[in-house]
Formats: structure tokens, C-alpha cells, sequence
């Protein structure tokens, strides 16, 4: 008998129907004689309607009040899903983020849980009951709602596991599984039957939709093996997100992440000395703006630098205004900014123990006349930042160049 | 300056053009230099949708996730309200019942309100802050959410208003104030300026919709001056609900009120013996079925007694069930029900000192030829219940009868 947490997505909770599968689908899991914690979001649609009814009224809303509307979504699916499995006659009870005490700083909008009460939900496995908790969402030590930020209900699953210490994971979706890349953008992307969490942090930094990079940050922190199903497909064991092993350290490149997600921001011609780059990206970070990408280029013969960087196209805005209060604050020469880009990232631990991967990437995007940007690498990723439109062009010749359609030999 | 609690039903905030509105209201209140609570309702449509998607899954659905689910109506509301006043400069903080500590019991769906922590709001108000508390809600002693059951809404105003000491609570509707009856019925049907407590409950629980039972009740106990308005039309000073006073005295019958809400259930031929209404009433009392009218007639040469009382027509189907039951145990001869009745008040505290009220009301129906089923009485207030089809007839000769469209003179 294992613990197991399962969370189901938007489109997994869209309809009755979908609910009553849902429903359906956690009973099957208990008769296995599993103790199940069930994490869900929204329902598809859900906290679109949320957003315009806020936004209608004042963009932007007031954070605190934001979060206290957007919250309502999950804690309609709750609501249903409890009273789907009560009335398949499966005990379960429903919570909200405050109910299990899901503890956040009070960065309205995009909290960070600080711990988690397991008591409530303890007590009501040992009694056989199902537990059905509110995903994206918490309460800071005031009692204030607070919601975790885009994909958080992953978040969620993730930390509840971690606080329950449960057996595995599993997260419901549309899709079946961890890719190479996306298949939509290349028809041969092979779905991973495992990969490990530093991989998956890679990718999912780099823009890999299927889940947030935080849960997976959680994951890897607390050892939670991670799965990836799908809700839709019964047959599929999806993808296994686990700490590495032998068999994976063969594999030179796991997948491409990317995304459009990002924004693109230079200051230009600030002086060249030691606490520049706290006095730039200090001013970001307080306004509680994540910075993804960051290079600095040392400009021969000048006692100034360039510092480009990059954030979430939605805060692209923000931070260009922020971004020229600091340019006249240091005077510096100028400010630019794209919001046109596109960053690719080739993500692989075996990159750890081979040379020549980013060499053979920068090839096969010069053969196809794609500018590179910017160049960020880490152990086991190499990210590069280019123009907008090149972006299918580049996954498409980048997978085949590594041969990623091929299920590797060992 | 004055503390304030308005409370604004789902039609007035059915939209956001009329929570923009509402804020304009509060907001001109608070520039009189009051402080202003204000409780809400569930935008209109947005129960019945949540209602919809819960019978869809199970009905009757489980009550604890039932009322998980609907409390996310009035949390909208409550987020988009303040997200209003904050966007019009007016410092405003949106509270669920759970965060404002609405301390109920856990009959869910139905719950009560035992205790009020007013610590949060008082702080707010101190500071100026406009505060805003979903209406309907509240938590019982364990953290579950809670629901106060029909025009929950009111009475969660006049609990803030008794527990804050307020100096007014004013229940802005989509109708003007208390009428003589309802105008649907009676074009003639005339506005009341003042209303006491007494009367008033006795017109809310014989069906007039304009407020909740239980706010009439909680504003007499707590003497908190109850005004209800239009939140449409700027110039109506609506009807006030306060203690009775001279003039009002004058005043034989101040309404006529009925409804189409009740069923009627008669346990025929049980033995006549002390307890026996307890015996019966107690099983239904039980299983959280409010039980309005009851009348016991005596048979003559019999030890056996019927018993008729009238219940919600929601609960008649659970109450026939149960009194089938108790029939059994008792070996009463049979159980007959019928929900196609209405019922009809006569509410006025002037009755107290008149004789032929009754007599004239009767006289009044029986030269329509309408058949009285049961009478009950009290000290300010005759009830009749008739079938159906007549009811309209009825209140029409009544409201005729009684001279209630012209305006009393003292």
C-alpha cells in the first residue's frame, strides 16, 4: 500500500463528465489499496472568466483581492470532485489551501510555500477517506489567500508529497509523458519513459510546458518521484521524473525546451565595477520580477559594460521602466529592449562527460543562417537566445542534428 | 459619523458594471464620513450555475462539499468589489466568513451563526479601510466552510451590524423597500416608511421576500436599525425596520404577506396521548426540516388525533418520507401531504387591540368562495392556508378589504 498524490489539471477537471472520470479514476487507484491525496486546478476556462471579470474593472487589480477571486477556482473543483467520489461511495473531504494550512510568504500572486500542516490530511487517511485539496493556492501567516502563480497547482501536488512523504507523484494532464521536444513543432519528438530532476528543471525552466518548474525544484529537493500521465489515456505509464541513474548517464541530449516567453533587456555603457550587477538586478528583484537569462559582455577599451537579460515577456514592460531609473540613476548610456526573441535550450546529463555538443548546436544553426543572441550554458544545458520567427526552423534542425527520434542504444 | 454595514443582494452586483456602481454607492457613503462595512451576494446567475454544476454530479450532493462550493460565490463578488474601490482610491480589503472568524454551527447548508470576531474589522475600519465580507458564509468550530441557507446573505449584515454595534444596516435590493404587498400581485400595493421588528418577521416568514427570516430576527434581538433600499434609485429613503413606536400603533394591518414555498403533510389517526406531537415533530426537527404552521385537530368519539403542519416544498418529499416512518412506529392510520397550497398573512400589531380582523378576513375569502385549509394565529398576525390556484384572488380581495393602498391617517 503506497501514499499517492495525483493531480489533475484544467482540462482534466473541464466538464462533469471529465470530473466523474476523474472521480472514477481515484477510486480505481484506492481499490488498489493506495492512500490517495488528490490535487486539482481550475476547470479549464475557470480563471480565464476570473481574469476578465478582474481586469474588467482594473488592470491591474489590487494583488491581495486578485488572489482572493482566483482562488475560487479550484475551490469550485473541490467542491465537485468531493461530491463526485461521495457519491461513487468513496468517503472524501474537500480543503482549501487555508483548510490544510498551505503557509506562504504574502508575495501576493506568486507566493512561495513555506510549510505545509499534514495533520488534517493524516487523519483523514487513516480513516480511508480521500483527500481533495485546492491547487495554486495558500494562506500567509495573517490568514490572507494567497495564490502561488502560472502552473502552481503542480506546485502544490509537489509539496504535499514532500510533506507527506508520499511514494510518487503523479501528475495528470494532456499530455502522456516528458518529450523530447514538442511534438507539435517536430512530429518525431519520442516521448522519455524517465528523466532525471535536474534534467527536467532544465527543460522546464527553458520553457517546457508539461510542468512548473518549481514542483519539479520541490521534487528534486525532497526526493518526490515525479510521473507525468495522461488523464486521457489509460494505457500510458508516462514519464518517470527521478533522481539519476546509471542508465540515464548514457544519454548525451534528453530534449530541446524552448519558449516565447521571454523578453530581452540591455543596459548600455554602465561603469565597469565590482556590486554593478547586484545595482541592476536589485532594483528587478524588488519588484518581484524573475530574471532568467543574464550575460555580461566586458567591451574592449572602455571602462564600461553592457548587461543584457531576460524576464517573463508579461513583466517586459515593468522592468524596461524600472530598467531606465536605473540607467539615469548609474548613468548609464542607454536602455534596450525585445520582446521578438525566442530561447532554445539543448538539455542533457550526459553533456556533463562529452565536448563538442554546443560546438555541433552553433553549426547547425549557422548552416541555416540563425543569428544567435545570447549564449547562457550550465552543466547540463545549453540555452541560446534568437530572433522570434526562426524558432520552429531551429527545434526542427537541432532534433534531428542529435538524432532525438531515435530511442537511444545503451 | 456612524458605522455603517450595507449589504447588496445578486442583482445589484450582477454585473461589473453594477459592482463599479456599488463601489461609487460605498464610496459616497464613506465621503459622508462613515465607516463602512459592506456584505455581498453571489453575482446573480452565479449560485444557480454553481448549483447546476453540483446536481449534475449528484443530487442531493454531499452538504459539507455543497457548501465548499457555493461559498465561492459570494468570494467573487467580494474580490471583484474591492478590486473596484481600490482601483477608485478608496483603501478596501475583501474577507471570506472563515477570515472574519463567522463562527457557525456545522448544519451545512443550513448553518447558524453563533459568534462574530469582530477584532479584523474593527482594526480595518480604524485605519479607514473600506472592509468587505461575503455574505451566506461562515465556518464552523473545526474550519469547514459553512452556508447560511437562503438570503443567508442579509443575516450575515445584520450579524456584522449586531456584533459591530452599527448604527444602521441597510439592505439594498432590487425593490424599493417593504410594501403593503407584493406589487406584482397588487398594483396598488403601497410603500411602508416604517415597519416594526414584530411585523416584519411576521411578513418575512409568512413569504415576503424582500429579507431573510433569520435578519429580522437577529435585528429585533440585537436592535439594530434595519433600512431596506433599492440599490437603483437614488431618492428612495427605502422602509425602516425598527422597534415599534406610537404611530405605529394607529395602524391595524401593515401587510399582507404569502407564499408558494410550503407543503403540507397531515399524520392521520395517531393516538391522542401527551407527547405525541413531540413524537412527531421530533423526527422531523431531526433531520433539519423547519416545520412553519402546525395545527392538531380533536376527533370527536376518538382516542386518536390528526396533526397537520406545513414544510418547505423543497423538504416535503424527505419530510413525507419520514412521517411515513413515524406512522408506522406509531400506528397512525395514514399520512396525506399536498404541495399545491399557498399560504396568506395578515401582519399588522394594530390587531393586538381590534377585535374582527379574523372574522372580516374570513368573510372576505368566503364570498370568493375560497375554501380555508388551516388557520393559525398569533398575537399580530392571521395565516391562512388555501389551495394554489387562488392565491392571487385572495391577496387582491384582501389588500381591497383592509384599505391598505390608501395611507393611514393618525
Amino acid at each position: 500500500m503506497a501514499l499517492i498524490v495525483q493531480k489533475y489539471g484544467g482540462t482534466s477537471v473541464g466538464s462533469i463528465e471529465r470530473i466523474q472520470h476523474v472521480a472514477d479514476k481515484v477510486i480505481a487507484a484506492r481499490q488498489q489499496g493506495h492512500d490517495i491525496v488528490v490535487v486539482v486546478s481550475a476547470m479549464s476556462g475557470e480563471t480565464n472568466r476570473l481574469v476578465a471579470l478582474a481586469k474588467g474593472i482594473s488592470d491591474p487589480p489590487k494583488p491581495r483581492e486578485y488572489d482572493a477571486l482566483l482562488a475560487t477556482g479550484e475551490q469550485v473543483t473541490i467542491g465537485l470532485l468531493a461530491i463526485a467520489l461521495e457519491a461513487k461511495g468513496c468517503p472524501a473531504r474537500s480543503y482549501t489551501g487555508g483548510q490544510v494550512r498551505i503557509l506562504t510568504d504574502n508575495a501576493f500572486t506568486k507566493a512561495r510555500i513555506l510549510e505545509i500542516d499534514d495533520q488534517t490530511m493524516r487523519r483523514d487517511l487513516a480513516q480511508g477517506t480521500v483527500v481533495v485539496v485546492a491547487g495554486f493556492q495558500g494562506v500567509d501567516a495573517d490568514g490572507n489567500i494567497t495564490t502561488l502563480g502560472r502552473g502552481g497547482s503542480d506546485t502544490t501536488a509537489v509539496a504535499l508529497a514532500a510533506a507527506l512523504k508520499a511514494d510518487e507523484c503523479q501528475i495528470y494532464t494532456d499530455v502522456d509523458g516528458v518529450y523530447t521536444t514538442d511534438p507539435r513543432v517536430v512530429p518525431t519528438a519520442r516521448r522519455l519513459d524517465k528523466i532525471s530532476f535536474e534534467e527536467m528543471l532544465e527543460m522546464a525552466s527553458s520553457g517546457s510546458k508539461v510542468l512548473q518548474i518549481r514542483s519539479v525544484e520541490f521534487a528534486g529537493k525532497y526526493n518526490v518521484p515525479l510521473r507525468v500521465l495522461s488523464s486521457f489515456e489509460e494505457n500510458s505509464k508516462g514519464t518517470l521524473i527521478a533522481p539519476e541513474d546509471a542508465s540515464m548517464e548514457q544519454v548525451l541530449i534528453s530534449g530541446i525546451a524552448f519558449n516565447r516567453d521571454e523578453a530581452k533587456l540591455t543596459i548600455l555603457g554602465v561603469p565597469d565595477k565590482p556590486g554593478i550587477a547586484y545595482q541592476v538586478l536589485g532594483g528587478i528583484a524588488e519588484a518581484n520580477i524573475e530574471v532568467d537569462m543574464i550575460v555580461q559582455n566586458i567591451r574592449t577599451g572602455s571602462d564600461t559594460t553592457d548587461l543584457t537579460f531576460t524576464v517573463h515577456r508579461n513583466d517586459y514592460k515593468k522592468a524596461f521602466g524600472i530598467l531606465q531609473d536605473i540607467a539615469k540613476q548609474l548613468q548609464a548610456q542607454d536602455v534596450q529592449g525585445d520582446d521578438k526573441i525566442a530561447k532554445i535550450a539543448l538539455v542533457g546529463i550526459g553533456m556533463r562527460s562529452h565536448a563538442g555538443v554546443a560546438s555541433q548546436m552553433f553549426k547547425t544553426l549557422a548552416e541555416e543562417r540563425i543569428n544567435i543572441q545570447l549564449i547562457s550554458t550550465s552543466e547540463i544545458k545549453i540555452s541560446v537566445v534568437i530572433d522570434e520567427k526562426y524558432l520552429e526552423l531551429a527545434v526542427r534542425v537541432l532534433h534531428q542534428a542529435f538524432d532525438l527520434e531515435k530511442i537511444p542504444t545503451l
